[in-house]
């Protein structure tokens, strides 16, 4: 079968064989396929999508191009967490930690970030001392010990991956719904894990900005976990507002550590415990209200914050910095946005948000750019909170003086204020699984 | 501007400015936009199409990617035709020496062909001598004094059209109606003459399969010729059937000349009357009634094999030989296909009967390949016809016996008997200009 024939039938809306899917990838992996057949190609199922068939085995040919985690060593159902991304988004910090308080086991590879702020792993190495990359052995064995681990990305995990991603990042044709399923999927069937819990983010701040896509990405998922043999579940969750009251690396991981003593922000809070309970579920912890109970009580008592102080430790991290106040990085400098009128604030663009964000430090704009770790900002208010002039919105911190202007601007941008309330929104709205989508209202 | 936001753009079904199609277009022939980037952009026009004005700049930047052809030293009104292609298609070789016959004008750039026949250049180099490589100096000469000629494109006629066309031809994005229409016309306005007739074929044998296809191809080149000053129109004639009795190039070459005298296919004859009175009445030569009655003549008194004879003559070719039935190539071998039952033959694949053309040495498969010029079919039965079981359908001609045996079946699998008299179709469908389109029944 020749690279035009398998272009021109998706071309023509036609779904692609088993066979013909390998060809493909494997065929550009090896530098057969040349990128401009790929792009075509690319393009073809931007207009046309994939069946879940056809996503599978792509999914399936990508995560084989590299190595596959084998967590078989370790005893038990290793449960995953992927979430599509968001501003604010600290959940992998405190989920992690609560499902290995409740004897779930998690053995999690992540990435760094481009964007708003870092990745997880850059969140992590905002701890002084914490090592993100441990050999297999270690890993393992903190695995076994603390029932966590969090990790970053070995370089061969996946490499069509990033082949695939870095083509999709110049020919516009990143946001496919079905191309999207295939690089995450692809990274996640790599990492080994039994279970796979996916949060996936809608909204002004995410990639989906409506619900009806993230359901399809959802559905996309789990139908490629499934066919792989690893039950795959999703949450849909809101990212129209930054979730948090904090955007930033350190600064993150102190609110996190604030989640796990009981005292964080109230979405925060319920998105974590939902996330928890759906993975303790995965991991055959019970009923899904048992595990919602568990997940509750490894707050309440403490058990996942000690989780998440020995994973640190055990990774080379200084544990006793996360409770202490300059324990983690902080930013010399700091500015109060204030409201220019009274009202209600009636929305808080995450995207905008995030961009502030990124300039004050926060985030990469390209690869190569360091991140200042105490850098971000703190919302003091949020979407539905009443105002007036004057009253502080946000503080925002930096390294860098020259910084606080654009990022003032940009943040104010983002912020709309309103005479009325606005309408609350559910902050968790949909969960998928095998058996369909169960909204929640 | 980024070429991902142009990719963007065109994705989300936005049209590009001219400034952004000349950049997008010279920086691809600059070689500063990579193919995978413009395969992607093709494939996204391919979904999305093109506006007229996106089609009318896209065309200039290609035309004016290499030289343009300045005819301006010839005087009078310069016509040019262009047909997109079927089989059994000699027209040029009659209409062009009907025009010049009349008074018209024709400094006429072809190509070589790919597939079933070679292109116009190859069929009149069947002809002993005929030089179709002349200089510009020798090109004008013939044209002044005969009123015609017929010669090759230079190898830097719109270069951006061969480097683009490349990259359809392997993503799959060659049938997109306003992509054909930028490669024909960017070709036809670097040809440089004033006044364009455009014969769009439709039907099995040809590019564009039905008549809504074929009348929007033509409405996008009559909007790029129309948009560049140079008034255009087009016949929408059937190539559902082969046209005329021969497929071949020195068959072809030969049956070209017997239309010229008068006594040649009926279809052909109507098909060539109809191309040549058009370019006419584009030429300024009276009514269209009249320039009908013109070209009828210049076949009735023998005028326009007269300009055939005098062109060939001055382009150095052997006048002689176009009226001896030895003077052309002549295949040793022949097979009769006879009819393998009775019955009207309904249909006659076009497209079949061209492949089988092809195996019989008549076409080119690959560029590198060379042609048999005597090799073809000659067709005894046509759609419509009654046959009765072992009538000569058609006779096939090769110089090489181990070609026949495939021929014959691709050439019987194009053609259907049937029971019942298929109902005449009408040759000629409509006639598309700038005022639009009108439909003939």
């Amino acid at each position: 079968m020749r690279m035009y024939d398998l272009i021109e039938k998706k071309r023509d809306g036609k779904a692609l064989t088993d066979e013909e899917i390998r060809q493909l990838v494997n065929g550009y992996v090896r530098e057969e396929v040349p990128d401009y057949q790929m792009a075509a190609f690319l393009m073809a199922v931007y207009f046309r999508g994939m069946t879940d068939r056809e996503t599978a085995v792509m999914t399936d040919c990508v995560a084989h191009s590299g190595e596959i985690a084998d967590l078989s060593e370790i005893p038990g159902i290793k449960v995953d967490k992927h979430s599509t991304g968001g501003v604010g988004d600290k959940t992998t910090l405190i989920v992690v930690p609560m499902v290995a308080a409740c004897g779930g086991i998690v053995a999690k590879m992540s990435g760094r970030g481009l964007g708003h702020t870092g990745g997880t792993i850059d969140k992590l190495e905002s701890i002084p001392g914490y090592r993100t990359q441990l050999s297999r052995k270690e890993f393992f064995s903190v695995v076994r010990r603390v029932g966590a681990s969090v990790i970053g990305q070995s370089g061969n995990l996946a490499p069509a991956d990033k082949k695939l991603y870095a083509l999709r990042d110049v020919t516009a044709t990143v946001d496919s719904i079905p191309l999207i399923a295939v690089s995450i999927m692809g990274k996640k069937l790599a990492g080994g894990s039994d279970r796979i819990l996916l949060d996936v983010k809608m909204g002004s701040g995410a990639f989906m900005k409506t619900a009806d896509e993230a359901v399809k990405l959802a559905r996309k998922m789990v139908a490629i976990g499934e066919h792989a043999g690893r039950r795959t579940a999703a949450l849909i969750t809101d990212m129209d507002v930054p979730l948090g009251n904090f955007i930033g690396n350190a600064l993150e991981v102190r609110e996190a550590v604030h989640t796990l003593q009981n005292r964080g922000a109230g979405d925060l809070t319920k998105v974590c415990i939902a996330l928890a309970a759906e993975m303790l579920f995965l991991s055959e912890k019970g009923s899904r209200k048992e595990c919602r109970a568990l997940a509750e009580r490894s707050i309440t008592d403490g058990s996942a914050l000690q989780c998440l102080k020995e994973m640190v430790h055990a990774q080379g991290g200084r544990a006793e910095a996360l409770e202490d106040p300059d324990g983690l990085p902080n930013c010399r400098l700091r500015i109060e946005v204030k409201a220019e009128r009274d009202g209600y604030i009636s929305h808080m663009d995450a995207q905008g948000i995030g961009a502030s964000s990124m300039i004050l430090g926060a985030g990469r704009e390209k690869k190569e750019d360091s991140i200042d770790y105490g850098a971000g900002i703190e919302l003091r208010k949020k979407t539905g909170d009443r105002v007036c002039a004057g009253d502080v919105l946000a503080v925002l911190y930096t390294s860098e003086e020259r910084r606080f202007a654009d990022a003032k601007v940009r943040f104010l941008e983002a912020v709309r204020i309103s005479e009325e309330k606005p309408a609350a929104k559910p902050l968790i709205l949909a969960r998928v699984d095998s058996k369909g989508v169960k909204w929640y209202q």
